[in-house]
């Protein structure tokens, strides 16, 4: 089976490390020259509204899947009429757009932090006026790794903060007070059937995710399944979904979904029996799911702007070293390590290592 | 760090797909046209003595490892000149020649069934008269999966073997009545630090492996250990050697060695904290060793002529399926598919599931 998957960089590579073993091939779209998945598939050298190579790729794959989902609506309409595309455009559609993400929260009786859409500064004097300060400026699409983004503390913040993200439209959140940041990493395949990895503990610095610890038996696992699966149920959703939450009061709020495999399921390809980037693939290629129980504990930790010299990683008992092949560049994820052991305090003790290997 | 494999088949694809998450790239020298391995890397298509692309492969990588032992002496001594070979040349030409293999072995004082060098019919009807039937006469070289080698159980037998094998250089063995069949996969860095994994039972079906299950304590390990230690030692080995055993009287005989990564390691993929592809790059690149230890109980199954429906080998817990990506051909190996869980029991009925698959 010849797999076409939208975007070639880690989490594409990653994708086909997985599906190799599976008797999968991968061709990746990518307008990059270095896009680091091509090693390891064959390399459509195009933009994303490139017809043409979009025509090339629908006939000479099995089904096309994408690796982010910041991609043109049009892109997606265009490539499934031609070949099966999961997840499914209107998932990506509203999965790209914050507005219409955090609407089906809403909708859908999940809680989420207060929100407004904004489309001019105008909205966003009346929002700020009514959700109150401190708040969180997005655009509506295309912001990641905390790009796209500002906090508003004071009126001096609001004042054309709307033009400063490009007067493009953003929706503006309520600060929500929250104590943790958890991820869920849910998978779906073709006939409904729905698997949860364990909860994650996330966390970022500057916008950019750093560590992820997997939990056990987390109080909040069956409340996340729950809203996670509604989201699932009504996107008649195909493929890996993370969905990721504020700790608060005890619940969560839903802060984001991301329609693909993500950052904070890196852990499970050591860490799970199946890890997400094989049932992604299982997913979509229509076969049974893989097991998402965990196998001892780990955390994953990213190496954002270089990786360390890989034999001092190497080095530090049972780590896994993941490096992307991408050219090493300020604030840009390039690799990540994935520790694995029996019990807690080897975990903390090999986390601590890999964290004093990132300071050094 | 680019690494020159010879070969392109399965062991060099897993070596590929090991490799990749360490930063590494990889150039495949391989004859055929349809090389496994190739799509993970560079492909060099051409013959093992070709000294243009030999040296062309020498000027592109910064080092040159195997996935097959019957490599000429002389391509290993011309690449040699050029850039560094792991295992050396010397360590190659002994453990590709069963004479000077079983030879060390006796040297070294590690049991082995009794031997002669055959280089007639003269010598083999001497060395039967003096060792005995049954006996069994193999190539000195080029044997694989049962190829390269005859039981020979009466006088009948004898008569014109020699020339039935080729007329060339052979061994014949002595018939050992093993109760069973064990490996041990070791890994030695270039500075001496050497590892072993569990020692593994391995099933054999018409000379061609069809099962491996790690042990956990096995009785025999630390002898296992001393005797392939001395063999590591004496040949100053760098990367992962593969020693083979009869089981005999509760004690051990060594059957043979292969210098390079091993069908019978495979469960080492999803069983073992590093995998031994892992740990053979790691030994070669000159960096730090990976844990050998053991995660939950493991088995692998070969696929040999084709491989399942995948969504059949999906469909069983905790099961794990590496497809080759090879045409099917009869007694080939295709693919294999590792099983891993937590506790024995379990692991049986799943080895029985995949057996039923592969039956079926």
């Amino acid at each position: 089976m010849k797999i076409g998957v939208i975007g070639g960089g880690q989490l594409g590579r990653m994708l086909a490390l997985a599906g190799t073993p599976l008797g999968m091939n991968f061709a990746f779209l990518d307008p990059a020259p270095d896009a680091c998945a091509a090693p390891l598939g064959e390399h459509l050298r195009a933009d994303y509204g490139d017809q043409d190579h979009l025509r090339q790729l629908a006939d000479e794959v099995d089904l096309v899947t994408f690796e982010f989902e910041s991609v043109p609506a049009e892109t997606v309409a265009f490539l499934s009429q031609f070949v099966p595309v999961y997840p499914s455009a209107d998932a990506l559609r509203i999965a790209r757009d914050r507005w219409f993400e955090k609407s089906m929260f809403k909708d859908l009786g999940v809680p989420t932090p207060t929100f407004a859409d904004i489309q001019s500064q105008a909205d966003l004097d009346a929002a700020v006026a009514s959700i109150g300060l401190p708040a969180v400026l997005k655009t509506r699409t295309l912001g990641y790794d905390g790009k796209g983004q500002k906090v508003l503390r004071s009126a001096t913040d609001v004042a054309g903060t709307f033009a400063e993200l490009g007067s493009v439209p953003c929706l503006l959140e309520g600060f929500v007070p929250f104590t943790g940041e958890v991820s869920l990493i849910a998978v779906r395949a073709r006939d409904g059937e729905t698997r949860f990895y364990p909860l994650v503990h996330n966390t970022h610095e500057a916008g950019i995710l750093r560590l992820s610890v997997a939990s056990t038996a987390h109080p909040l696992q069956g409340l996340a399944e729950d809203y996670a699966g509604r989201v699932l149920q009504k996107l008649d959703y195909v493929g890996v979904l993370a969905f990721e939450f504020f700790e608060v009061d005890g619940g969560l709020k839903a802060n984001e979904i991301a329609p693909r495999v993500h950052n904070s399921g890196h852990w499970t390809i050591e860490g799970a029996e199946c890890s997400q980037f094989e049932n992604h693939l299982r997913a979509v290629a229509g076969l049974p799911l893989g097991s998402t129980a965990k196998v001892g504990e780990s955390a994953m930790l990213n190496f954002i702007g270089e990786v360390p010299a890989v034999a001092q990683v190497a080095a530090i008992d049972d780590c896994h070293l993941h490096h992307y092949g991408k050219a090493f560049k300020v604030g840009r994820k390039v690799g990540h390590a994935t520790v694995r052991c029996a019990d807690r305090a080897t975990l903390q003790r090999q986390i601590a290592e890999v964290q004093a290997l990132i300071q050094g």
